[in-house]
């Protein structure tokens, strides 16, 4: 594929996200999309054999940026804790910056056959198994006694792909401000224990 | 309405709410449900003006349900948290017992118009005040020096309902397994301090 295909191909995955996310994806036809591109019905089948085609691409691209983020953020530092607070901080960002492709990602992969179903299913366990992976590496220096990790794991998916429904870029509370304070509650628990906070920025 | 039409109600909304979460709502029909129920589609057309209706009781239905039980918890217990620990256990039981009412809630709210989202919205900002006044609560008897409490409630909310997504009834941990880790994790973090567990069962 040619840079320009390249670069055309990641503006309609964006537009088609922003209007699934919006209107919903039974809702939004592909002529909607062609519409809100000023491309033609023709161009986008160049790219996407079907409405579904593009779902499933949206759904797979933002699982494959976050598993590229996240292990980036583990490979950063030696110190577990840091690796972890790195990963948490980037996954936080990315529901903020692509939220609607997130939003998508929640809401919309009901509509996917069970061929597309499949791949997106391995691609949660390898997200999973990252997280896993760095609790144990925290478990092994004595750092978390919580058992079972998976319920550990599953509350921190909860708590921040959440995100998406309630943060607002603008609002009273900058990203930042949220990060440090889903961290420190994912850290230390909302339970004041006159223990030290957490202190680094992520 | 009658003993007999009220039962009639809640078995459509309950039959409806399962085919919407394992089919999604976009892909079912009134004659789907009618059906699965064995009833005409004219008595649906006695309960409900159209499928949108019966989303928008469904979704209701299950904000009502947790509004009764969140309040119930909150009056039980003196102790303010002893309260919201009974609140988090009765919300965390609503997510396994009614599992795809939950599921629509999440994912198919989109599909409401204007008018029914106006009135879903106000539930959800009862819901929300019932927390926010618990966690005010605590914060004024200086058991918790968080703030903002908003991001708080908001990770409780994304912790919480999160778990129709990855608890499996039957599988190796029982609901109680998982309401007293989750309880745990809210309250004392991942992070292992040395503190005190939380001692009571919930």
């Amino acid at each position: 594929m040619t840079n320009k295909s390249r670069l055309e191909k990641e503006k309609i995955i964006e537009v088609a996200a922003d209007l699934f996310g919006e209107k919903g994806y039974a809702a939004t036809s592909i002529r909607d999309i062609s519409q809100a591109l000023k491309v033609s019905i023709a161009t986008l089948y160049y790219y996407f054999k079907n409405k579904e085609d593009l779902l499933f691409t949206i759904i797979e691209s933002i699982g494959d940026d976050l598993l590229v983020r996240l292990k980036e953020a583990r490979d950063k530092y030696e110190d577990p804790m840091e690796a972890l607070r790195e990963m948490l901080s980037r996954h936080i960002a990315l529901t903020e910056k692509k939220k609607n492709m997130v939003k998508v990602y929640v809401v919309e992969q009901h509509n996917l056959s069970k061929r597309f179903k499949k791949i997106i299913y391995k691609q949660h366990r390898e997200i999973y198994d990252v997280y896993i992976e760095q609790l144990r590496r925290l478990r092994d220096q004595g750092l978390i006694s919580s058992e079972p990790l998976s319920v550990t794991a599953f509350a921190i998916f909860g708590m921040v792909n959440w995100c998406y429904r309630w943060f607002k870029q603008g609002g009273r509370l900058s990203i930042n401000d949220v990060t440090q304070r889903l961290i420190d509650m994912i850290f230390y628990g909302i339970i004041d224990q006159k223990t030290p906070t957490s202190g680094k920025e992520p």
